[in-house]
């Protein structure tokens, strides 16, 4: 044994390999159920697992009795405050989204009361999105027309906000919640950012009283839409949407100044309704160019099952939209719910909320209801009112059913310019642009990927923009295991530490040791750089060397700490690496292999290739193993010719 | 401070932030050009400088100063033995690519000799290859019919090789080889498994003398042509198949048992063309059902330039295939070269031999050739006959002229019997069952991705079995990503070590303290999951403190030390988990941050947040600080309070 005169203490251990279906279940455990869901459930008797699944599955049960009275006079106020909002902006976005004005009520009503059955978050306020209403009247724009064939289109709709429902129920009863992680914030923020620019430039149409309107989403079509019509351009309209959004956005930045002002922020939408539908009542202003909703059937929400469109010809567009809108709502409404979780100290489940967001969508599509999610806005409000519980939902969709049943004839006059000035104000609160000035300071592969996003939705569409986002947050993942970073360490003086010496200047080269650390597990992706890497970094010192006339160089020691896994192709460079420093007369040695990669080297036989004994527990053991062996070599030349014979 | 009064020796230092440009001057260096090309050109008068450039971009300036007679002894002979087997193995490929068979014989004559000018490979002999062939009538069989309308199919054919050597070059040129490495051994394995499967099945077509054929590749579709025509099978075509199969397996399995009977092998496909055209021209088979050649034309290459259809409606279905042929060729023949560029110890620089295949299908596509790569069983055999260098291969271009001007005649008794008799020769080589043994035992999810290549070819056809592949790896790296492996460690006794309490049973938890560690970066993709899996660990080391009565828990120690890279989520995350830890009571503490880390965490002020004072380079340090502090309040439960109102 080379180092056999060495004192080394510690061996690094092969751990016993697992049995393959212990460690597949394993495997499966970690990757589709990390938060042991089922950990509650460990001893108890059948009665109380029965209770705790109902429990599990409909979460009210959970916390219905323990609710009380002073819960409900708090959730009652904010209740009502978010029936305030939700009522102007179920409207807006039902006209962003090409639907009847009625239908964005009708949606403020069935899901509030789904979700508060089935929902775990105690803060969000369910609504419909203005991103995923740009989205779907921008999709299924393309194969109907909305004015035209406004039943089609309805019908389109419903089957879309029917396969949303399937799909977030789905990937929360398959707990493949972990999808929607790879959204990253960057994307969600320069997503929403572009959607957010193309809604407000789109409310230009509103804004100065445009009848027609393109149906592209992308800045160019839209702003030539916008100045190809300017003799159409109505002042009457553009005074006041300038009035009502001055109003909104000033209302907006006192309410964030002081806490206490937060109700006019709360209330300005519906006042702003109510303001604009008594001067257009007053001033017949509607015969003067501005528009208004017109009428809106009384009622609560008409049964929608047999529209569902199964057998439309443009059944696949409708479950791409669903698709699509889907994704977007469940990213948004998690984000959203677990930001306010982890402000009150409680927990969200990400499947279960999906399951509950697949099935309040669901449900929507059979009651005349189109995609839902948590909006940010009206979630925040909810919790500034001082909500307790999913009670204010309840308390939502009751004041909406009183909309509906008794109120709708009071929204005729409502002229549509104050709608626009409602989603401009909304969707300039989305445009972040703080967030992404800190990307940009903090980590400028984050800010490709959120400009990528706002450049693509804001100058192509918003898929394009979503999949420039999306693929180039996998290429980031990809090329960090593609192009792992390679090191080399040094001793870090009066101590036995071995750091980079590029992070730690400090940091001293071992004469005649060269030692390497990789960042990455090592896959098919990268065996080929890195073995061209390490043979670069071996020339590289042996060149540094030669050129200060030091000790030639014998050993390269390989850190394996940073390295998670290995796959064949990995293991393969491997034995390509160790024979070609035998062949430049180097020794090639490995510290502190990690149980993963241990274990396979094991299998493979590598570890006989390279020898139990050329493989420590830390980098400094290797060094010092190294070290003792030069030292050997040095003072003692026949030790070399010895060693050799011996097979060393 | 919290722990002043330790004397904590090592700090952990934040690198000096470089300028972005010359960061991202050195990330693309890394990415693009890893293998640091341009290192000769350093320190070079410019005269010698423009030389090395010309020997960069032609090698075989480089090489032929240099090449003897006694080299060229090696590679005359060699090169004859690859132009016995190029001249059967052309017509029987072309066949299979549905291309006239003289187009396989023009194949190995002009693009051999632009790869001896281009290539950097000594061993590598060009030719056509098995797998692109069949992919190449798959995928353009779907759009023009060979059979009746050959010529229509022939320009396609010739267009598609086009792209394919476009699409090489311009990897090469732009240096994106690394994207073949995303076709790991394991896919490779697997997809060529398949196709030789497939491929072996469709020579039941030559052996049963069968006419008409199915175009479809599953083995479903094969099969059933098979069997649906079992009235059609020709027993003499048969016998004869079997014959020359046995003929050319058995010489096979001497040529490898022996190195002296390799020449048996080699010669063995001529052998069977000349043994079975004497025989069908004694015994005049042809008109007993044994299908022959028939006359192929004498001559060299004909110009194809004008014959590349980029104006056909279905250029697009030939950019497609090209690509995908393209890519299958480079994968194939760069691990070719690679292997056995390994063998002789030389270096293939893979950019490089991109440029090289990509010149040489561009400059085929013009004069009637159609792809050509480095098949395997050509290149072993050239190795085995002791070639030199590239000149083998125009020896071998050479011997093919000498056949297009005077031997073409001579194939015309060539029975298609013994064409299909040497393709599942070669292809049974092919089906390398031994490294599917080898990746089961030592890798599951390589065998798993291998498996899905090989069943998606065999049931549905070869780019759904690439595409399996390809996804399959992906998800593998995203997954290792998005499901890291979490650790608790532990302290080896009688040492300062801490090492993972799984992989090391003998290290025992530290009283108090937590200590986790992380295997992967942390991305988007995973900080939910973490956030997750930390509050777990701790929880559940609370139950296992709680039930064993030991003492509670202070200390959350994160060992860093395998993060290679965060990102702007990432730090979200530890924001998250910090305040976490801060509701609970518990202290969080970070050791050894590497580099790029510790800089996102500085610019993002994270540092300030934790305090500059709890992160440690080693663990073994910060366990010290924590046990200290654990002691001091021990023994003076007041320093608890002073320390509160300290604010630390």
């Amino acid at each position: 044994m080379g180092n056999a005169d060495y004192e080394c203490s510690h061996k690094v251990a092969v751990p016993p390999s697992k049995p393959f279906l212990q460690s597949l279940k394993s495997g499966l455990k970690e990757t589709f159920f990390p938060d042991d869901p089922f950990r509650q459930f460990k001893n108890q008797p059948p009665s109380r697992k029965v209770l705790l699944g109902l429990q599990y599955l409909v979460p009210i049960l959970e916390w219905a009795p323990r609710y009380s009275f002073q819960f409900f006079k708090s959730d009652l106020i904010a209740g009502i405050t978010i029936a305030s909002l939700a009522v102007p902006q179920g409207i807006s976005y039902a006209s962003l989204a090409s639907l009847p004005p009625i239908i964005g009520l009708y949606s403020s009503f069935v899901p509030p009361l789904v979700y508060a059955m089935l929902g775990s978050s105690r803060d969000l306020a369910v609504g419909t999105v203005a991103v995923a209403s740009l989205l779907m009247a921008s999709m299924l724009g393309k194969v109907a027309n909305p004015t035209e064939n406004p039943q089609a289109y309805l019908q389109l709709a419903f089957t879309a906000t029917f396969f949303a429902g399937v799909l977030q129920a789905s990937l929360g009863i398959f707990r493949l919640g972990f999808i929607v992680d790879f959204l990253s914030h960057a994307t969600i923020v320069g997503f929403m950012g572009g959607a957010a620019t193309i809604v407000c430039l789109q409310q230009l149409k509103g804004i100065l009283g445009l009848v027609h309107f393109t149906h592209e989403t992308d800045v160019v079509s839209v702003m030539r839409s916008v100045f190809a019509q300017t003799h159409k351009w109505r002042w009457e309209s553009a005074v006041l949407g300038c009035c009502f959004l001055s109003f909104l956005l000033l209302t907006r930045y006192f309410g964030k100044r002081k806490a206490a002002f937060f109700w006019v922020n709360a209330m300005a939408p519906l006042t702003s309704v109510v303001l604009g539908s008594i001067l257009v009542y007053l001033t017949h202003a509607e015969k003067h160019g501005v528009q208004v909703i017109g009428h809106l059937k009384k009622g609560l929400n008409p049964p929608s099952a047999s529209e569902l469109a199964f057998g439309s010809p443009h059944l696949m567009t409708a479950i791409k939209t669903g698709f699509i809108i889907g994704i977007i709502g469940l990213a948004e409404g998690i984000a959203v719910g677990r930001s306010f979780a982890m402000f009150k100290n409680y927990h969200i489940d990400g499947n279960k909320e999906m399951i509950a967001f697949g099935m309040m969508n669901m449900a929507g599509s059979c009651t005349s209801c189109y995609l839902t999610a948590g909006p940010f806005s009206r979630t925040a409000v909810n919790f500034n009112a001082g909500c307790k519980s999913a009670v204010s939902n309840v308390v939502m969709a009751a004041a909406v059913m009183f909309t509906l049943l008794f109120l709708t004839p009071l929204f005729h006059y409502t002229p549509l310019v104050v709608l626009s000035s409602i989603i401009i104000a909304a969707m300039l609160g989305l445009i972040d642009y703080e967030a992404v000035i800190h990307l940009w300071k903090i980590d400028k592969f984050d800010f490709i990927v959120c400009m990528g996003a706002y450049l693509g939705v804001v100058l192509g569409s918003v898929e394009i923009g979503l999949i420039i986002a999306v693929t180039a947050s996998l290429v980031r993942i990809l090329l960090f295991v593609a192009r792992p970073r390679t090191f080399a360490l040094g001793k870090i003086p009066n101590s036995g530490i071995y750091r980079s010496v590029e992070q730690y200047p400090v940091a001293d080269k071992v004469p005649g040791v060269l030692i390497l650390q990789i960042d990455a597990p090592i896959y098919f992706a990268n065996a080929n750089y890195l073995r061209e890497r390490i043979s670069r970094w071996i020339y590289e010192e042996e060149d540094r060397l030669k050129s200060t006339g030091e000790t030639g160089l014998h050993y390269i020691i390989l850190d394996m700490s940073a390295i998670g896994s290995i796959d064949t192709s990995g293991i393969s460079m491997l034995e390509e690496v160790k024979k070609n420093t035998d062949r430049k007369g180097l020794k090639f040695v490995l510290a502190n292999p990690r149980s993963e990669v241990i274990k396979k080297l094991d299998k493979s036989k590598f570890i006989e290739t390279i020898g139990q004994e050329w493989i420590y527990l830390t980098v400094g053991e290797a060094v010092g193993a190294c070290s003792f062996m030069l030292h050997r070599y040095k003072s003692n030349p026949n030790a070399v010719e010895y060693d050799a014979q011996n097979n060393v």
